[in-house]
């Protein structure tokens, strides 16, 4: 195997497919980048137990500079791979021999490192291309941002780890909940299959931060027995699927609100955080919301260090005029910073009953937070 | 005590007298931060047990547009006064009542703290202004990064733990070593006094936290009793000072070289860098130096991982031109980053003396780095 590409494009690869890498997995070989070098590109796979990352370098890409000189396949550990490109200078020449011994050459530079066969690696599962949604990976990334943080992080019950995405006639949501919030979100897509699955959060949190650097691209979206695979022209991430049913969540969202109230999204979040600060020592980060004299109180207490309390005005408000509820403040940010536009709408159903928390302008998109009892 | 103070500043000077807090101090006081209103001026003061940090925010002072309207003083957690200062949104109002109780006011926002008396506070070592050095805190902080480096990071001997600064005849000197290297530095300052100080390694690194993010000032040093002060208009700085006898390290620097050589300092220092990759298994990272047919070949292995040579030419080389010589790579490459300019000496007395590495152009400016074992 041998093969010679540039350096930067080369460092990025590493970097996209190491982030399937986990330090700390009893299986020696999976710390390891598997690259595989055929006729018209080089492969780079990264894995662990959860997802796959595999990203292609077609030959006839200008940006990468790629020569294939003699094609086959290697297993190299992903640190050290990944801290030897980076400190290269210069376009960087790959050969391995017979023994796996792997020897990178840049500029005067030669550095020899042990690689492992590539028989060793397991054999991943294998996909054809099947019909699925196809999403914009920009789109596709504000709605996983705008659910997976509501999912709940003990395993006591799996399902819950994940987010539960369906997709059916052109419609795609996701729904995420922890049993104490949720959050739901429906979209229109092209879609030629309809399905149900739930992808564990750690996947999605992997799939937005390869995402992040990249520039906007479709994303097609397929399931495969029992993984769901997000694909671009060059690059596939596929995740395991956790098994089990998801409760149905459109049931818990009341229909009915007693008080519905109108107001600055930053502001609200900004005046929760301070409050937050004073919240620490409950349990539940207990801030308390007050409706009164058309305004909004919000106060916290901590015994041991002090109290807060801010007065924001109420930019609208419809149904009864006085209210009390305590919210978890953190679940309150997590569900206002996933809101992206300027005014927010918080429905109430009384002072033991889940709050609503919606975009003014986007019925489709919904969080519930449960109040917390304050004693 | 009652007092108004824009925003930004009042942050801005917490957050300098914080550095000198310890979050871990046996001493409940000692990790809230003094305030001290006089009539034409706020005092912040910070302290651990090694340093004290004070702030002093005169009322004419412009940008602070500070307002005293009642003297006083109160100690605030440290932790909770930062962090409540930085979430509100205007300028601050703070007021103090007999039992301590601080009420920070910013528009409709109003916070709570438990503060401390500040009879508990422990008194502070008072200093009268003396003689001592003056010097910019830009020379200063170049001077101290040059050196402090190479303090001894453990206690088993405590004066090594400091920089040895002397004062004597317009001359002052920093000397810093570990046992197994040298940072010395010797500059010209204006001086009325005279003296020996080892100032404690970690006290000299928030010294340079300090002014990192400061304008260019005039700093005056002098000492008091077991303090050394460092002092400017508005802030001051005292730490604590080691007690003992420094080594003298000038007999360590060896006058004559058998071979000297001049190379790229940047160049030389990636090439280091990439060879320490395979030295993190031995004890002192070794990397291998050997000057051979006017080149420098810098190398080092690691048998579980693999090994690395690149060959660097060599911009001039005097006396004998072989020779072999492992050094700590660690070592080297926090000598080679203290060097600000584009090209270094090493000067070699054998494999088993130290090497000097100096810049080409500043004869003031010595490091030693002793070899090591290489099996």
């Amino acid at each position: 195997m041998e093969f010679k590409i540039k350096n930067e494009y080369f460092n990025k690869a590493i970097g996209e497919v190491s982030s399937a890498i986990s330090a700390k997995t009893p299986f020696p070989i999976l710390t390891g980048i598997k690259l595989t070098a055929c006729e018209d590109h080089l492969r780079l796979t990264g894995s662990n137990s959860d997802i796959v990352i595999e990203k292609v370098i077609p030959a006839a890409d200008e940006g990468a500079v790629l020569e294939i000189v003699k094609t086959g396949s290697v297993v190299v550990t992903s640190r050290y791979l990944t801290e030897i490109i980076k400190k290269l200078p210069g376009d960087i020449h790959i050969k391995v021999n017979e023994k796996h011994n792997v020897t990178i050459i840049s500029d005067e530079i030669i550095t020899y490192i042990n690689g492992f066969p590539a028989e060793q690696y397991p054999k991943l599962p294998e996909f054809e291309n099947s019909h699925g949604i196809q999403i914009s990976s920009v789109k596709l990334s504000g709605i996983i941002k705008q659910t997976v943080f509501a999912v709940s992080k003990n395993d006591t019950r799996p399902v819950l780890s994940g987010v539960h995405m369906i997709v059916k006639e052109n419609h795609f949501s996701c729904a995420a909940t922890d049993s104490h919030r949720l959050a739901f979100l429906e979209t229109r897509v092209a879609s030629e299959s309809q399905g149900s699955f739930i992808v564990p959060g750690s996947s999605l949190k992997e799939l937005l931060k390869l995402f992040a650097h990249q520039e906007e691209s479709e994303i097609q979206i397929f399931s495969s027995e029992s993984y769901l695979v997000f694909k671009t022209k060059s690059i596939m991430l596929c995740s395991r699927l956790i098994e089990g049913k998801y409760p149905d969540v459109t049931g818990l969202i009341p229909n009915e609100a007693k008080t519905v109230i109108k107001l600055d999204a930053k502001k609200l979040l900004k005046g929760i955080d301070r409050a937050c600060l004073f919240a620490l020592e409950w349990k539940n980060n207990n801030v308390l919301l007050e409706i009164k004299e058309g305004t909004l109180k919000i106060s916290s207490v901590s015994s041991a260090i002090g109290k807060m309390e801010e007065i924001q005005p109420l930019l609208e408000i419809t149904g009864e005029r006085e209210l009390s509820i305590s919210l978890d403040g953190n679940f309150l940010m997590d569900a206002l910073k996933a809101i992206q536009e300027e005014h927010v709408l918080l429905s109430f159903s009384g002072s033991m009953k889940p709050v609503i928390i919606k975009p003014v302008s986007d019925e489709s998109y919904i969080q519930l937070v449960s109040p917390v009892r304050s004693y």
